[in-house]
Parts: C-alpha cells; structure tokens; sequence
C-alpha cells in the first residue's frame, strides 16, 4: 500500500503530438513522485537517437535509409493534419507563445527527473542500432517480458 | 475489494473510428456498473466542442483556423481508408442500418449515464480553448496529475 | 498473490507495424506465463480471418467492398512512410535476415502459446462478419462488458 505510484509508457509511435503526449504524462506524473519508465519502440526510437536530424544511423543500407526518413524529434510529423511540416512548427510556435515547454524541453525535464528510458531490444535488432546509438540516459535495453515485469502494479499505456 | 470498478480514458484521437471506440468502450462499462472518466485532449477535445462544425473555436488567428480545420464530429474522418470522408459516411450508413449507435448517439448516451468527461488544461492553453467553448457535461478542467490520481487503482487506455 | 498475471490487448489497428506490437507483446508476454488476451476489433479483426487476401468477406454489398480494400495481414500497410507498400515489404525482407519472427510467424507462435484471441461483436455486425469468417482458433465473440470482466485485475491495452 504503501508501494511508490508507476507509470509505464510504450512509446512506439514518432508523430509529433503522439511523442509531446508521451513527454506530458511521463514528466506530469514523475513531477507528483511517481516512478516512471518509458519503453521505446518502432518509431519511437527516434526521440531518443544521440545524433538528432536526418542521418544515417543504423547498421546496413535499408537501416540507414529509414534513418535519414525519419529524421528525428526536430522533424517529426503530426499524425493528422500535417500540410508538409508546418502544423508541427505551427504547434511549436503556439507552444513558445503561451509559455509551454517544447517536446525538446519535455525531453530535458524527462531525464532531469529521472524518468527511466528503456529502448526495446527487437526493434533495435531490426533496424541495426546499437545503445551507443542513443542518449546516454537510456538505462538500459529490454525484451518485452523485462519491460512487463518492470511495469507490473502500475499503469501502462501504449501510445 | 468492494471498490467500485473503473475505466479511465485518455482520448487524443479525433478519428471517426478511434472516437468511437471511445465511446463504445465507455458506455459498454458505465452500463455494467463502471466508473468511467474520459480526459479530452489535443484532437480529442473537438468532440466536446459546444459548436459542432467548421467553426472558428478558440482564441487567436492560429487556433481558429485550427478549430475550422478540424470540424467536430460530423465530419471526423477515419484513421485509414478515409477516401476523402466517404468512408465515415459508409460507416454512419451501416451503423443506421444495423441499428447500432451512431458515433452522435454514443455521445449523448455516455452523458445519460453520467460518465465523467474532463478536458486537458494543457492543450486548451495551447489552442485557445476555455470551458465555456465545450459542451456543460465537462465536469472540469485537469492536469496530467490531476487525471492520473482520478484514475488509480483502474484500468487506463490511451486512444 | 498467487493469481496468473495478465495482460490484455485491444487490438483496433490493421498497420502492419501495430499488429506486429500486438504479436510481439502478446507472445513475449505468454511465454512467461502470462494469461495474454487479445480483443479483436475494427480494422484489427483483419489479422484473423480465415481468408487472407483481397476477399470479399461479410454480408453484404458495403462490408465486401471494404473486404477486398483491407486485404489481410499479407498487405498490411505501415502506419507511417508505408510508400505504396514497399516498407512493410522491407520490414518483412529486415524481419527474415535478422532472425526475426515475421508476423505470420508471430500469429502462429501466439496459436500455439494457447493466448486467447476474441472477436468484438459490435464490429462484426457492422461489418457483416460472422464467427465462421475467422481463424478457429478465435475462442468467442465478445462485447465490451465481457471483455472487460475477462481483462480485469491485468494490464490493457488499446493498440
């Protein structure tokens, strides 16, 4: 009972809004003591890449390329409405404006709290990363029995 | 242990199909004696909105253009297959003809049986919104934390 | 204490790359002993048709047109730079070199794990699709309240 709240997130996708939600539950919930973990995937490997933008990271060819397509937090999509990019910087631009932090703010105040970062070992394998191809914050790299155990007793959200 | 049961949703979508998987999920277990607390945020507050429509909701250039954008409900598409909005209409069509609850229909039955609807601070500070633009059932205006408390020791789905 | 743990997906989506997190869940999961159930719905209940492919499957003129249109898992778009169906082809091509369970492979492990596969009824009757439609090994057609009750006391969640 007496147990410290959890809130675990897999964060699978790599749209704008979808990673900025991630960002705005996970550091919400650790700024009221909970412990949170957040469980990198597919797409959403991208926020957490050492080199930001669009390059080639990944081992093999077909790696690299989806590499370079992705291209990063600075360069992500929304998942609608997207008109070529500029939703994404006009959402940024409100987000200055009214005094909100930005997804690359969330992010900072994501590792200053202590939000632990977990990247998933299968997606890895597929597109040719290593850890060293990450932030440093990572924690370390789980399968998917490693990340329930870690999320058991708590909340869990697939975003 | 003789907790009442509870369902919380974070809804961010504002597809047709996602929103009513919504309320379907939601009505399904505020009829079987459910608490249910729907969180309304980003694309998911425009099913709330006071003024169904192209209206320009919201404060500033940028966020009404957003809000005219948009449009609310009846012209909500759907994630995939959305052939400029033929497909929402088909779905409507079937969903008449087999006599199941209309996207609209869910709505209003999810307010009949009192399940709690809340909209996202953050995300009506981003676009503008107050809660005079949203329909009177919205019980309050919440932050992450606010939300997560509300929904402890239940089950939670972000869709 | 000594109960089974339990891990339950809602599985909406018919991308390619979210049906591959189902499975990859899902199998990972089971394969620790987890009691794994999987609620199929919407666009999701195109990963256990009994006939893959562009087939006309359900009742009724509407349903069979969006029958072919979705054309089962063999087709499976990416949710995002799906490139007219040359990623997921890359994907599958990465899957194989790597040693990695494709998700055909996924959905055989996940029969043979013994995890539970149910079918949303609300969404069959829209579509026209009955229990006959679908792989045997779909154990019942449920609607949200029993899904629920069946999901309780676990983990869930909607992908």
């Amino acid at each position: 009972m007496s147990e410290q709240k959890k809130l675990s997130i897999i964060s699978f996708s790599g749209d704008f809004d979808k990673l900025t939600a991630v960002f705005t539950l996970a550091t919400g919930a650790a700024a009221v003591g909970y412990e949170v973990n957040i469980f990198f995937t597919f797409w959403g490997l991208d926020a957490i890449k050492l080199k930001q933008g669009r390059y080639p990271v990944g081992k093999g060819f077909l790696p690299k390329v989806f590499g370079v397509m992705m291209g990063g937090l600075r360069v992500a999509p929304v998942s609608r409405l997207n008109f070529l990019g500029i939703s994404p910087k006009i959402f940024r631009y409100l987000m200055v404006k009214k005094n909100v932090a930005t997804l690359e703010e969330l992010v900072e105040a994501a590792k200053a709290l202590g939000i632990n970062f977990y990247a998933c070992e299968m997606a890895m394998h597929i597109l040719g990363l290593s850890k060293e191809d990450f932030v440093p914050e990572v924690k370390d790299v789980l399968g998917v029995a490693s990340f329930l155990k870690l999320s058991e007793g708590g909340q869990t959200l697939f975003i």
